[in-house]
């Protein structure tokens, strides 16, 4: 039985790794911290919860943490960084699901955070907890960064052809829509369901922080440097993640659809949809799958790949429960074979 | 490992049906029905079961379900009482999810369901499977009747304020709202969402088939008849229902919230709020629970109940699997344990 | 050609205001404040004005209004409270859309306000704004306290019941959902996307203060006091009241159709539906009706009456600007013809 | 006062005419008919319109049109082409709100809309009714061809980009997303509630309808073929047409902000953003404008503009009666000041 702690855990990503946790055979939720709601029964904060868990939020200290074998950071981002140190001097390891350590580049995270980075000396140990492309390194990993939301759609859905090298890496554009939950449980005028709700709009074209996060990674698997535009979305729905993906082909011989097939042949949770489907964010909420479709419109030049997920599941908290399973030996899908909730 | 059968299985009712009967330890989907869509993997109708079943849907006949220990009828009512004496006659036990035999008096049923009822000798001895009612009979029951969404958060709502006398008979009001999940998946203009997207309404004000459904277990529990209005309304939402009930106390000295909780103290889906509550459909999204707040306005005389479900799991679905379970005497909550999922 | 201003006017009574006045062929804005978003262009906060208004908020300032003929307050209760009588003495007429002068009882008020009143002097000849039931004093009042959403719609589906004595006042019931733009425009975790969509919940049972506002002309049309429940809930949507209400009928003989048919006959926003009918709240979006029906469920001798408004047009902006056009002696659908955007 | 007739019209495109053309101040509606509702008072259908029009649906028949000026085809693809030659022949002019006359290419069309065309010779003179581009042609058309909603969103972003060959018009993409009001009022599956509220997908990514008609019209301003990929999103909302454009700068120096604002200055209704905005479909629900916004993302060499109406409006039949308004030489925007319903 792993024991573990969640430090934060008010928030979207907290309540949903509290929804996975409380039924995972193998994890035992030992201890859950926060500022604002200590002393509070986290079924109170979260009704689901009522008849599942017991426990009560208390305030943040490392020593509550000494039983724990690891502790998941769901906290805003910044905060990680300033007590991962002390945990892992105690020996515990941890998933962090904000931003702290998914960029390696030091000056390039700065930028985008606008903050300095209190902890630089763990960024090149961090594992990105990517399973489909990191999962040996994530196995023994001390301290593993748990993808964004938009990265790990939009990676998974162009993984095959980059790897592949089957496309034109200057001209990469993935057009990504989110539900709101991925904005976060904070009081905030702009996700009031009567400003998001019936409407529908792009936001932060001139730059966001997934851009520099996606690019990372396209570029150590293209072995040089990409072009990659990148631009969210706002869908008035409360879960998914749709990525629709732009390239253009090298080389147009390609049974692009039998390449998908067999490189996400053996994973647990991407599922390649037959030649001409279209996948709904539906067929995947609540669930740890990304679903994928591959096309060539009037068969051109142009490959566009259609990549849904849950953003609080295989975009943030169960992505983190499958490094867990990763990093302690378990089943990759311990705990995580919860079928959609359609309609 | 109980053996289950599906006839119909194409609807909502019957996709849900599909997502906890594939999870479940200890029951194995062996056959499911359908006329339209006879030869096509359930997984192609519904993606969020890809990787979780491989069976395809099959023409209806009685053979197939031989193997069978149980059959669900997750058909349009009026299917469900022709062929269930063949079924019986197989030795083969019944949940008809379908309204053909919830109502015990045949006239009562013929007016409201604008047939003639093929089965009537089998109304007397069908069970009406409302576990926190009718537990025992449900055990040895060869015929569940499975109760209807809007009949099982009115009813489990009332039950301790007229199993115990305390309210004027006479004057009991249901104010229920559903999502439209509940109208079912059949192609319907009025069911379109540019039709019931961002507005509601009341709807078969004059009287809806769940009046006489819920009346007649009312009035069992008063042991008289008694006068009870019933206001179904349509919520731009697709899964949920809320039920608002009303009654006048004749004691105002009774502890409410101590009886419900007496009441209810050992049900396992049945979870009554701290005093002051306002229970929220999706606290019970995709989870077999009803929740339930006791007020009385102003400390007058007038109590009003509030009662949440997700009418396709507690009010359908997942009722009928928690019949399924006593009748195999299985744990009351064997594969009923997910965690609503919130947001 | 009116000259008007607003105070306040950030939140969605405020935009709906605006949008009203800004094709009104009669009104012209001369002046907006707010202290939040002084300076700033109003089509900047609200792009739907973009090419329909030029006007930028400035700071709270009583001199701006000495051109006004009339003060429209869109602030937080107790807001105008403090403020009317300075502007009264200035000779400028005012139509308050909060709650300060609604209520006639002065403990009353500060009880379900929680603040004294800085203003009881005005709580007598202010006139309660339902043109419905006063038309007569709002053309010569010089403060109009512009009713609540639910009483605008509750008020309007009982008034022919209560003036004509045929149910039983001791038991008047009123079951309403209102959609969340009732809830405003300030940062708030309750009424964010995340926490409101695709789900339904009632909210203060125990009493809201919508509730001594409805009873105190209950209690005026019924020459005296009623005993009325009142419950609302937060449906997932943006805009729109759906009110059921409940009577017991002392004479079952009245033909209740005709009855409202004649009492509204001569209503420009009053809409008695076809008997058999039931309203949707997108009938009225975006539009002054309030379209209502009657039932008698089961013949039996409960009514209920049904009862649609848009909460910021009939119940707000839109009853605002009829209750101008009494005040200024002009047609009283001057400016209020839009047809309701349906779908 | 012009006289106009409506075919068709009992789905989204023919009320929200219906909702436009009520309130017109120069155009008279005479006849609507519909071989399915013929009899029916049209505010039974669309109670939005009652208080609005006392027009009944009546049997086609050419002759009831004689006293019109104007017809509009409100009707599915393939039935004006059928009727318009006896149309002209009576000297009447027409907008077809379908498709039938979109497409110059005959063969082109009767690919993508899988019939024989009944009217080819019209196809040439038909006049393509996008007035920010034949505005001339327009006002002398005898048969406008009204643009499609995703054309007219994706074209005017585009516009002054091909206009000016500024982009590598070999590489252009159009992302588009649309509300399910565009998918029409007929019984479907596919578009009940249960189905695609609380989803988002794309759709038709191997080819769509729009995709020639947009191409046809890239071609024309390029005045060369151009290679254009086009993939449609459907978003859980009702009205709403956002399009986000993606295309390669083949030149960086120009103010592309100066360029958009100077092409569209004199046009009542296309209004581009301050730079570094995104439009939201919301700031245009039911009214006719088009709202854009043009962006540099981190300054590299892709353009991506942003571009927002409401389909029912600007995309159908907001732009019809623009359409009618040319014409017949009345000011553009007569009858369709309407402010955007925000929130």
């Amino acid at each position: 039985m792993i024991k573990v702690g969640i430090i934060g855990g008010t928030g979207y990503t907290g309540v949903e790794l509290l929804r996975l946790l409380s039924t995972h055979p193998q994890a035992q939720l030992k201890v859950i911290t926060s500022r604002s709601e200590a002393g509070r029964a986290v079924a109170d904060l979260f009704p689901n919860l009522r008849g599942h868990t017991e426990l009560a939020y208390v305030e943040p200290d490392p020593a509550y943490f000494d039983e724990c074998d690891l502790v998941f950071f769901a906290t805003p981002n910044g905060v990680a960084m300033k007590q991962v140190p002390e945990l892992l001097q105690r020996g515990i390891r941890i998933i962090d699901l904000a931003a702290d350590f998914r960029i390696k580049d030091q000056p390039t995270w700065e930028h985008w955070y606008g903050m300095s980075h209190a902890c630089p000396e763990q960024l090149e140990s961090a594992v990105y907890g990517l399973p489909e492309l990191h999962r040996e390194a994530i196995r023994s990993a001390s301290l593993v960064a748990n993808p964004g939301c938009y990265p790990t759609a939009v990676l998974l859905g162009f993984l095959p052809l980059i790897e592949n090298g089957l496309v034109d890496i200057d001209h990469l554009i993935a057009d990504a829509k989110s539900g709101v939950s991925g904005a976060g449980r904070t009081a905030n005028v702009g996700t009031l369901m009567g400003e998001v709700g019936e409407s529908f709009k792009a936001y932060a074209i001139p730059g966001h922080r997934h851009q520099p996060e996606i690019s990372q990674t396209l570029k150590q698997l293209a072995d040089k440097p990409v072009q990659f535009t990148f631009v969210p979305h706002l869908v008035p729905m409360i879960r998914g993640i749709e990525a629709t993906l732009y390239a253009r082909l090298k080389v147009t011989e390609t049974d692009l659809q039998a390449l998908y097939e067999s490189r996400y042949a053996d994973e647990p949770f991407v599922d390649v949809l037959q030649a001409g489907s279209h996948p709904e964010t539906r067929s995947v909420r609540g669930s740890n799958h990304c679903r994928i479709a591959i096309h060539r419109p009037l068969d051109g030049e142009v490959v566009v790949v259609s990549s849904v997920i849950d953003n609080l599941v295989k975009g943030a908290a169960g992505q983190a429960v499958q490094n867990m399973n990763l990093m302690f030996g378990l089943a990759e899908n311990c705990g995580l074979e919860q079928v959609a909730l359609l309609p």
